[in-house]
C-alpha cells in the first residue's frame, strides 16, 4: 500500500471510529438518569463532538491485530477516551493551566462554571471504570480487572495526574530535556501507551506482541507531544482550535524549545521510524497502525 | 450487652480499624514513586489522619457478619475511604464550598495551593479502584470486579458527584424535603450505602442479607446527614474541626431548616430505630453496627 492510499484508508478508519464512539458516548450519558441534568451536559459538552479520538482509535487498531472483538474494543476506547477528556477539563480549569478555549469552542468551565466543569471531570473519570467493569465490556472476568488495573495506573498519580504534576512544577524551574521526557511519558504517554496495551488485553496477546505494541506506543506518544509542541510554535489558531503559543507565553520549557524546531523534527521523525519498525511482527494487519504513526508527524492541527 | 459497654465495644473497635486504615494508606502512599512529591505529600495530607473511618468501619463490620477476611475488608474500606476523602478534597475548593478548614486544619487547597488539591483529588480517586483491581483485594477476579463496578456506580454522576451537582443547584433556589433527601441520598447515602454492600459482596452474602445491610445502610446515613446538619447548628467549631453555621449563613436549605431541631432529632431517632430492626436476622454478630447505629446521634463532632 502506498503512502497516500494508506493515508486515505487511515483518515476513513479514524472518521469511522470517531463516529462509532460519539454514538456510544450518546447511548451512555443519555442512559444516565438526567435529574441532575446541568451535570449531564458538561459531561457530555466535554466529551462529546471531541477530537480525533486517538486513544480509542489505537485501541480499536491493536484489538483487531488479534482480531478482538470491535464492540468490545470501543467500549475499552471509549473510556480511555474519557479519561482523556476528564483531563483536559481539569487541566483548563483557571487553577491549573487556565485556558478558556478547547477545540475551537469555550472551555468546559466557561460554557459551564468552575464547580460544574471540577465535577463534570470527576463524573467522566469514574464512568471510565464503570464502562469498564461491566459485563458488556467482557465475558472474562480476569479480562476487566486487568483493564481496570492497567487503566488506574496509566491515569493515576505514577501515570497522567503525576505528569501534569511535574508540568504545573517545572513553570517555576529550568527543566532539562530529561525532566521534560519524563513529564511527557507520563502526562500523555502513559494513557496512549495504555490504548494499545488495552487492545493486546482484550486480544490476549502474547508477551512479545504486547510489549511490541508498548514500545510502539512510547514512541509515537513522544512523537506526538514533539509535534504538539510544534504545532504550539508553527501551528495557527484556526487550524488547532486552541490557544496558539501559550508555552512561550508562558515561559515553559518545550521540546522545541530545549531542542531547536529542526532538531525537534528530527526526533519526532526518529521515533516515528521506530516505531513503525516494532510493528514488523503484525505484517499488513498493522497498515493503520503504521499510518497513524505517520499522521502524528504531518499533522496540521 | 448493655449500651454503655457496647459504646466502649464500640470506640476500642473504631480506634482499631482507624489505625489499620492508617497503615495501610501510609504503605499504599510511600510505595508510589516519589518524584512528584507534591502530589503525594497533598494525597497523604488529605488522606491520613483523617476522620473517624466511618466507610472503613462498616465495611469491616459488614464482612464480619460473614467471615470475610478483614484483610480484604480493610483494603476495600479504605478504597472507599478514598473516594469520600477525595470528595472533601474537591468539595472544599474555592469554586465549589470555599471551605478553608477541614478536620480542624486548612483544607488541602489552603495548605498547598488549588491546583495540587485538584490534582491531589484526582489521584486519590483512581487510587481507589487501583486498589480494589489488585489481586491482594481478593483471589476471585469477579468479586473485585462487582466491587470496581459498585464503588464507580456509587461515587458518579449517579451518585455522590450527582448529589453534590444538585447541592451547589440547589443553593440558587428553594428547596423541599424530597429534594433534600434526594440530594444526601447521593452525596453520602450512596457511599454509605456501598461500604455495607462491599462487606456483603466480600462475603459472598445472600440477596435477602445483603438487602437488609442496603438498607441499614441508608437509614443510618439519612440520620448521618440530619446529626450533620444538627451539629451544623448546634455544635462548636472547636469540637466538629470545621466551619459552623456555614449552611444557616449562606442560606441553604437542610433538614433542620426544614424540618425544626426537634423534628429533625425525632426523624434521626426513628431512621436508627429503623436501621437496627434490620439487623435482627444477624444477631449477636451486628452488636457493633448497632452500636454505630446509636453512636450517629449521639455524636458531638
Amino acid at each position: 500500500m502506498n503512502k497516500q492510499r494508506a493515508s486515505k484508508a487511515l483518515t476513513e478508519a479514524m472518521a469511522e471510529c470517531a463516529a462509532m464512539v460519539e454514538t456510544f458516548l450518546k447511548n451512555v450519558l443519555s442512559s444516565q438518569k438526567s435529574c441532575e441534568g446541568k451535570l449531564y451536559s458538561a459531561m457530555g459538552y466535554a466529551s462529546l463532538k471531541g477530537g480525533k479520538r486517538l486513544r480509542p482509535f489505537l485501541t480499536l487498531q491493536s484489538a483487531k491485530l488479534f482480531e478482538a472483538s470491535e464492540q468490545y474494543a470501543l467500549r475499552v476506547g471509549t473510556a480511555i477516551e474519557l479519561i482523556h477528556c476528564y483531563s483536559l477539563v481539569h487541566d483548563d480549569l483557571p487553577a491549573m493551566d487556565n485556558d478558556s478555549l478547547r477545540r475551537g469552542r469555550p472551555s468546559c468551565h466557561i460554557a459551564f462554571d468552575e464547580a460544574t466543569a471540577i465535577l463534570a471531570g470527576d463524573a467522566l473519570q469514574v464512568l471510565a471504570f464503570e464502562i469498564l467493569s461491566d459485563p458488556k465490556t467482557h465475558p472474562d472476568p480476569n479480562v476487566r480487572v486487568a483493564l481496570v488495573k492497567g487503566l488506574a495506573i496509566a491515569s493515576g498519580g505514577g501515570g497522567m495526574v503525576g505528569g501534569q504534576m511535574i508540568d504545573l512544577e517545572s513553570e517555576n524551574c529550568d527543566v532539562d530535556l530529561e525532566t521534560i521526557s519524563r513529564m511527557q511519558r507520563l502526562k500523555t504517554g502513559a494513557l496512549i501507551s495504555f490504548s494499545c496495551e488495552a487492545g493486546a488485553i482484550l486480544g490476549k496477546a502474547s508477551v512479545e506482541e504486547k510489549q511490541a505494541l508498548i514500545k510502539y506506543a512510547q514512541d509515537i506518544g513522544l512523537a506526538f507531544q514533539i509535534a504538539d509542541d510544534l504545532l504550539d510554535v508553527l501551528g495557527t489558531e484556526e487550524a488547532t482550535g486552541k490557544t496558539i503559543n501559550k508555552d512561550g507565553e508562558a515561559g515553559k520549557a518545550t521540546f522545541v524549545s530545549l531542542l531547536g524546531i529542526s532538531q525537534a523534527q528530527k526526533r519526532a521523525q526518529f521515533l516515528i521510524d521506530n516505531a513503525i519498525g516494532q510493528l514488523d511482527m503484525f505484517g499488513n494487519k498493522a497498515a493503520n497502525l503504521r499510518a497513524i504513526a505517520d499522521f502524528i508527524v504531518e499533522r496540521r492541527a
